[in-house]
């Protein structure tokens, strides 16, 4: 076959052997060939010691160089493969879910590596995210069309990680004639804008943790600090909250969620402030404004290693001021998906923020993301949302 | 007032300023008198520099020596002190739960440390696992008959724990006449035997996680290693599984287990299987058995520090294992309530375990206790129980 062979490096085949579905470019034999190979092909890769790992896309001009796809180094990687990895990822999610409403392909977890699908109904909103799931689109398309005929397929290649695969950014509608859809939710339904929102649109990762804080807010007063399309405020009042602020800086983001609020037939109860979150909570702590039920689910502070420890002081000064505007015997929620900070920091950056307010409680529960997007064994560090949810005295 | 005054080594106050609730031994200014203290008795603690930082239980005898109770230094820590405590504890179990069957007290996470209160309707089962809650167990009594007028109440003062310190380890029937009782989870009604059962009668820890793994069995044949009294295998029975075995070593808690399921209804889809867990699993994975969903919930593998290394390589075999008998695509949930093991080591060697068996997969969740077993902020170490469930290829 003329599908080309690349090599690890002689001692380098340690992590694969394990089952770790990545190669970093110094473990692969770097010959003059395989430089020039185009960026997202497919290759075999084989051990110094002639062991077959299978078949994976590469690319010549990024630091994780080679992704593993399949066991089969000689399988074709065409619409067939993908349309069997595809059915795969929808037998589990209707497994998990009752409706079609969740991250259909969380990348290497799901054995795409770099590939996020997120379904609403007949909606589907696609990130590429390394060079060889860029190249494979057409293949991806032509799948996903034959399994669940979608009305809508919106490409979401705005990820910032796109650059270190050398990949262009940009928003694009590859099918259908809008970007708009619907997700259902809690029992609710919330518009969502595929082209102009936050991401692929919608943060299903989060959907476990909203249904177990709405359980607890019945007859309360509820905060939703950063609260992008207000899963969670809006999950809350559905669930009987009796008021429910949201907190965004986000018009447009806000606009969308009181749309939601309105369907629902409890607007009256649901209130819209648009503001810095964090500023707007040192305003609330100081003014004395106080509320049962508090969640502050902001973006990630940290976007690189660097980051780090300015994104610890970021959490323990959110968690100080969330915990300051929380009423005694009040619930919090705080959440982090920063890649780079590790659960363990975080913990500590919020229980010394917490601290810092001078509030007693418990850690109810420690959460990660729903069981659409799992995490692959050999990838532990890829499991990014950490929640924490507190019962204050 | 008369309640002795101890005091904080010079630059032994870091932790206690930032609310941890332990003092060690070798922070208190030991005096002849601090020694001559009873053991459980409560003092005041100071700091060096005269910060008071309020009521403590206090153990000369212990490497634990001191336990926060109160920032209030002269509270009298009485029947009416225990009263007040336990009534917020019962407020955030019934705003959990909807039925009386839940951890009623977790210690440190829960104002009281050292205690636990398993609550089975209108019985209870009490663990003093310190000194000061031991000799407090008169008051507690009191409290928790004045707040829930229990039918039975129970000592489960076995713990190994209380050899830590200097206190016996004894059963005894502290209230009521006989030591029966009823859970009742997942729409099932489990008897419980409070004075011969492990621990203290019923694992409310996984509740959350048998409710998950059942969600995922419907129509699936069930194997439930280490079942105790079958929680996850019966739930699952109860979710619509097609047939559960239910594996354990102890014929007892099989017993009650049939009982339970006798009573449900469901007797004929269950099958109990007494034998050694591990070693039915090997003759399973080499006589070519599987199932669709495979729970594995073993006791600690680690007692000690020292029994870590072994314990991992437990957990690896007993992932091997486990992931050998579940049957292509299928459901695996593994567990550990080591608390010398630490969540990424068992993930570790979870992950091993699965590659060994030549298995690939993904991890769909990673989990810890339910909500009525909080963690004390400044304790995360106490989050003793994780697990993991795993969707097989």
């Amino acid at each position: 076959m003329d599908r080309p062979l690349l090599r690890l490096n002689p001692g380098a085949d340690r992590r694969v052997k394990a089952g770790h579905p990545w190669a970093f470019s110094n473990e692969i034999v770097m010959t003059q060939a395989a430089r020039a190979l185009p960026a997202g092909c497919v290759v075999r890769l084989e051990g110094d010691d002639g062991v077959k790992h299978g078949a994976w896309h590469f690319n010549p001009h990024s630091l994780i160089a080679a992704r593993f796809l399949d066991p089969d180094p000689a399988v074709p990687c065409d619409a067939g493969w993908f349309r069997t990895r595809l059915a795969a990822c929808l037998a589990l999610r209707q497994r998990l879910f009752d409706a079609p409403f969740y991250r259909l392909v969380h990348a290497e977890a799901d054995g795409l590596p770099g590939l996020v699908v997120d379904r609403y109904g007949d909606a589907l909103a696609v990130q590429a995210n390394t060079a060889g799931m860029d190249r494979a689109l057409p293949d991806i398309l032509a799948a996903l069309r034959e399994l669940l005929d979608p009305r809508v397929v919106v490409a979401r290649n705005d990820s910032a990680v796109r650059k270190l695969e050398g990949l262009e950014e940009g928003v694009a509608l590859l099918h259908g004639t809008d970007g708009t859809a619907t997700v259902e939710e809690a029992g609710l339904a919330f518009p969502v804008d595929l082209l102009g929102g936050q991401k692929t649109g919608w943060f299903f990762d989060q959907r476990p943790n909203r249904l177990m804080v709405a359980r607890l807010a019945k007859g309360c007063t509820v905060l939703d600090a950063f609260c992008h399309l207000g899963g969670f405020g809006l999950a809350a009042a559905q669930a009987g909250a009796a008021a429910v602020t949201l907190l965004d800086r986000s018009e447009h983001a806000l606009d969308l969620a009181m749309q939601a609020a309105t369907r629902a037939g409890f607007a009256d109860r649901v209130t819209p402030l648009k503001a810095e979150a964090l500023e707007h909570l040192e305003r609330m702590a100081a003014s004395g404004r106080r509320f049962d039920v508090v969640i502050a689910d902001p973006p990630a502070f940290a976007k690189t290693r660097k980051d780090i420890p300015a994104a610890l002081r970021g959490y323990a000064k959110l968690a100080r001021l969330a915990a300051t505007v929380t009423s005694p015997g009040g619930i919090l929620f705080i959440a982090s998906c920063s890649h780079h900070v590790g659960p363990a920091d975080f913990a500590e950056a919020v229980a010394w923020g917490v601290h810092r307010a001078h509030r007693r409680g418990r850690i109810l529960a420690s959460v990660g993301a729903g069981p659409d997007h799992p995490v692959h064994p050999a990838l532990p560090e890829s499991a990014y949302l950490k929640g924490q949810l507190f019962a204050l005295d």
